[in-house]
């Protein structure tokens, strides 16, 4: 049970859903950061390559209901689909990942750690091979923003759904119509 | 100088106005969730309060920028001004705050820390000392939202401000404007 009385049945809106709907104030803007970073139309960074940095952080940060959600709506838009987004979240350096990935999941894992564990010499390795400062740029926001939803959803104390069938089902409406 | 090219002098965009202006797309959806949770009207919670939990975390994360701004805008809009302000970002535990605050602060330090590390006690201690749902839900977001923002200015290597007084001076504009 969540640490508030979120006043819905939180079977019905299990992790970040019930917030959402708690707090409709917020919840318009953090939708609409969401569907910025994730699922816009950019002009190189694919949107599966977005989520799959989501999924990462949000596994960093131990929060069940993110990293699951995030990593089945990154291998719904990605090549490899969800072994490679396994792979990856365990180990980069051991997953079938362009080097150019790879170095924006270093800024990722940084970032999760404290703003001050980025380095100047990552980013320079990130664009070395091939990354853009807008891709940087991103990376350090999604990075940054799953340090926030992470820490939204676990502290509020919000359940995780009874049927897991529900992240994949979801990840097809993410993947076809966003966050909005 | 910052991690990338953000494409303007970074004298005079120091700390989060630089990344603000080089990618206005998700700056739109940060300043309106910062006016949500800050600065706009709200049943209980005045905004000097809510912008102290935001210097609070922010010093927890140890950012300079972040830290010394919202510690402006909180002494701007509430009763003890910076010395207040400076004594409860130090040592919650010491400061002449309400038992409320005091147990709000609690929530947000381990909020920052990650978010399992909020426990259902630490609500109860909250309502029991007068807080709200509604006030410990807004205090689990700005805290998770600052651990968002924190480690977008440093992520980034953004620069402190050469001037130190743009501080106060801003701390007036967002008591009396907001930021959107």
């Amino acid at each position: 049970m969540a640490h508030i009385d979120l006043g819905l049945d939180e079977r019905e809106y299990p992790g970040i859903t019930g917030p959402l709907k708690f707090r409709p104030e917020t919840a318009a803007h953090l939708n609409a950061l969401a569907e910025a970073l994730l699922h816009a139309p950019h002009p190189t960074f694919p949107a599966g390559e977005r989520e799959l940095i989501a999924a990462y952080v949000s596994g960093l940060n131990e929060c069940t209901f993110c990293h699951t959600s995030h990593a089945a709506f990154a291998a719904e838009q990605i090549n490899g689909g969800m072994s490679l987004v396994s792979a990856a979240c365990a180990d980069p350096d051991d997953a079938p990942l362009s080097d150019r990935m790879r170095a924006l999941l270093v800024i990722a894992a940084s970032v999760q750690r404290g703003g001050r564990q980025v380095t100047l010499a990552q980013a320079d390795a990130a664009r070395a091979s091939g990354a853009t400062d807008l891709e940087i740029h991103d990376t350090v926001l999604i990075a940054a923003a799953f340090c926030m939803f992470n820490r939204y959803v676990d502290g509020l104390g919000t359940v995780l759904p009874d049927d897991p069938s529900v992240y994949a089902h979801r990840a097809r409406t993410i993947a076809a119509q966003g966050y909005l």
